[in-house]
């Protein structure tokens, strides 16, 4: 196990993404890992959507939630416990959507990680606050 | 168009579920449609879950965010403008979730609904709660 | 101490109650005590209000967060961790607020309670969702 | 009335703020305002602190709130709608608090700002996030 940070950074979210068979098969894709942050990528599917051609909020929500979650196990064994999301504009169908996750603030086991979703213009298609807490990782 | 609320509300929601791409390529089930109330069903999938047969938080949240979007449109058009969510305890591959949705207060053309996701035992997996918007049907 | 849930509660309330400046200097009264149950009452004073005699927001969440502190108090000693408010319509000067505290659910070391504020009319003035954590008591 | 934005915002802040018994009386003062952005800054007083002399999680929301209130009323009359807050760690009698609001997003009349609450020492105290909504000005 390396001392970089980086490094350790970028070998947990590789580790936790080879065993996530839900962002696996809904394509999500991790990008731009680094300590306490996490991109995520999403093309809105036939399946993700209403009959309007909308994006289910829920879809959006996931988006968010796993560039979270991979954004706060770069320190190591981390869950998610709450989070809120704000829906700013529709995603349609086709679009790509992409989650960036930053850190805002952690203290105790706790942590506060803030998640802006983008469509491809650039445009937010949400914003998304997460809260994290660490736990003790399991023996091998 | 019936004047009886209660059969407005399913009326509504039927429509809406018969459009909804998202929840049926899911299975998820909508029960229990009253005015301001609906449950929505769902077994946790296998490609629902991470690497430890956990559902993915995202799941569990566009569930409940189906159970609130069914619960505020039986007033009419309206849509899921933000949304909490604490994750209490998780769900396993195989379980089936049920959301129950009730609205809490309406005011001006906003509403707060509180949904809570349950396993089969009727344990509390997660508490949401959704904020909606009044929106003007389109013209046909 | 006695063994009496009800009576439990009701002598921890009234020991946080004593040791309460903040409350007390607004003239916050509790009542209905229960496990996992407060009501705050505060009459909104003319230096809560802003220029259009409107209760500042944050007088009207203090009220609620108080309800909230006592109700779960009520189960030992908890802080109040986070909380999520919604400002449903205005109070002026002069009206009395009622908040009433009930909890959710209680999981692990956390809890979820949800608190309602009504005027005088028994009109929602906000709806509140406080996250509570245990903590251990203090050595004497 | 100036077109200069920057001069807009204080107009708008110091008209707001003579008119504000709350955050007078409690000896707030905003500083730094410029287009969706306020710093608030309160000590905390003896009336504020329960028995344990750690301030009322309520002072501390009202200071975040009065932060946000200031920096989206720059960009003219609007309103709280709802809000968040985070209790990173406590505060103590006679320190003083800094909130800064910045503003993260405006879409429609809706907006969101994050407003962070600091001790003397830089240390975080709180995370806020408020919901805004534009309103139209009341007629002279």
């Amino acid at each position: 196990m390396t001392e970089n940070p980086l490094e350790q950074a970028r070998q947990a979210v590789a580790a936790m993404y080879a065993d996530d068979q839900a962002s696996q098969s809904l394509g999500i894709v991790i990008e731009d890992v680094a300590p306490g942050h996490a991109t995520a990528r999403m093309r809105v599917a036939a399946a993700m959507v209403n009959g309007h051609a909308i994006a289910h909020g829920g879809y959006i929500f996931l988006l968010a939630d796993t560039a979270f979650a991979f954004a706060c196990n770069t320190y190591g064994p981390t869950v998610a416990g709450a989070a809120e999301i704000v829906f700013v504009q529709p995603a349609t169908e086709g679009e790509e959507l992409v989650a960036e996750a930053k850190e805002r603030v952690r203290f105790g086991q706790s942590g506060i990680y803030d998640v802006t979703v983008r469509n491809g213009a650039g445009e937010v298609v949400a914003e998304f606050r997460g809260h994290s807490r660490r736990i003790r990782a399991r023996a091998e």
